[in-house]
């Protein structure tokens, strides 16, 4: 008889909840100066990036997160010329901003270079955009890069990890008031803040925060299967426009999950989320 | 040093990704004539009712569920007096139906009375609606009352187990002609049709069998984090209405979920899940 090696990766999504993906090998590992990071080629979502034990991203559903996280607050605004994104390092939301013909520069700002190097060599298909000419990446601290520009983007995409380790500064109010200030006079924010069914204070009070500094402050959702409870939240913060509502721009390549009718239905919340965030 | 006994649930939701759940105790297990039904005490969902190793429902999440298979059909109908549920004998539906004033009779058609037994006993939040008056619990084969039954209700919601075991007939089109001939004119049915993610195949030919009987198909979503992928589809089958606009109907009871703009939200697809069901 026989019998195959069984590998399964297990990330403990809580305390008592896990997830369980079977792989069939390890492609890379490595201890970076900021976090473990390992890429991981599982049977059901594909290849798959993961730091400090957390799924970051798969080959087969980070099309549903790096959509949301970018097109929502690109269709916002009429004219988005100029986008920071802090963190996404493996080049997901670079690729989709890419797709939007009002966008004319990307600066990605990664502190962990190992992160950008891994991707481009591993998750091809996710790191696709990183070298087009509009892109400028910088391997710096995103809080220090947001507190020495001013009024220098239309829109800014904090794609972090969670809020522990090198992303926790990014969850509070100080680093969002840097981003204000970065932003233009009718500018856009928005940051990924985890489940609402799982980490519901990580929500609340990055909404909070936000809502301590700009004007008009929003959640949408969208839903990753391998991000804990696979629904997710996306908090917004807007200086002018109204983000609800999509300026429709044709983009130059296919989405797979966003799409007009989508941004709006994104905004529309489950009661329990609602509730969470009553101000 | 003291360790504590370190006890996990493991759902394998396809061969290749499992949920895993830490748990306080096995509060109830058998083998009855039909599956093998189990409560357990998770930590993070409270208590939870397997079925054949399958999630069913936990008393943290159950709300998503319940809510989305029954309101939403329900308040598609500007008169849904008669109800009839196959399957749902944990009783979750029937809570729900009966926060809608507009309905007379319930009529619950489980095939394994273990289930409602146990859910009575275990899962009191969740079964809290099943005695009253307006209830009436069928233990039969939900087929076979479809046949027998001609004109006899407005609304039907299927809430089956997955299609293997006891459930595998309710995805077919035979099943789905009965339904419609157990349906008044103006009638409306509703099936839980998977994870379009997981199980897009499901998905697909659900809709497909539902298309060959009734005038009107409809695919919507909802998120429940213990189900395969946290996304879930629901497909609904109409003789007469348009179920995307809500009858908005005062309900009799809070939903931590379901709201009237929510309710034509969720028939918003994301890109790749309207691809799957394009006719």
């Amino acid at each position: 008889m026989e019998r195959q090696l069984e590998l399964w990766f297990t990330e403990n999504q809580t305390e008592d909840v896990a997830l369980g993906l079977r792989i069939q090998g390890i492609l890379h590992q490595e201890q970076t100066k900021y976090q473990n990071l390992a890429v991981l080629d599982t049977v059901a979502y594909g290849r798959m990036l993961v730091l400090d034990g957390a799924v970051q991203t798969t080959e087969r559903d980070e099309f549903a997160y790096h959509e949301m996280i970018t097109h929502v607050p690109l269709q916002a605004h009429p004219r988005p010329r100029r986008i920071a994104i802090v963190g996404g390092g493996d080049g997901g939301a670079v690729r989709e901003i890419l797709k939007d013909p009002a966008v004319e520069k990307v600066v990605l700002i990664e502190i962990d270079e190992a992160v950008t190097r891994v991707a481009q060599r591993f998750l091809p298909s996710i790191a696709s955009g990183l070298g087009d000419p509009r892109v400028e990446i910088r391997f710096e601290d995103g809080i220090q890069h947001m507190q020495e520009h001013k009024s220098a983007y239309d829109v800014v995409i904090i794609d972090s990890t969670d809020p522990v380790g090198p992303a926790s500064g990014l969850f509070q109010r100080p680093f969002y008031q840097s981003v204000y200030e970065a932003l233009a006079d009718d500018g856009i924010m928005v940051a990924q803040t985890e489940s609402p069914f799982l980490e519901k204070e990580i929500l609340q009070s990055a909404v909070e925060a936000v809502r301590a500094v700009f004007p008009r402050v929003y959640v949408y959702l969208g839903v990753v299967p391998t991000y804990p409870s696979g629904l997710w939240s996306f908090t917004l913060g807007s200086k002018k426009y109204d983000p609800t509502v999509p300026q429709r721009r044709p983009l130059s390549g296919p989405t797979r999950y966003y799409n007009f009718d989508l941004h709006t239905a994104a905004f529309t919340l489950p009661n329990f989320v609602r509730d969470l965030i009553a101000g």
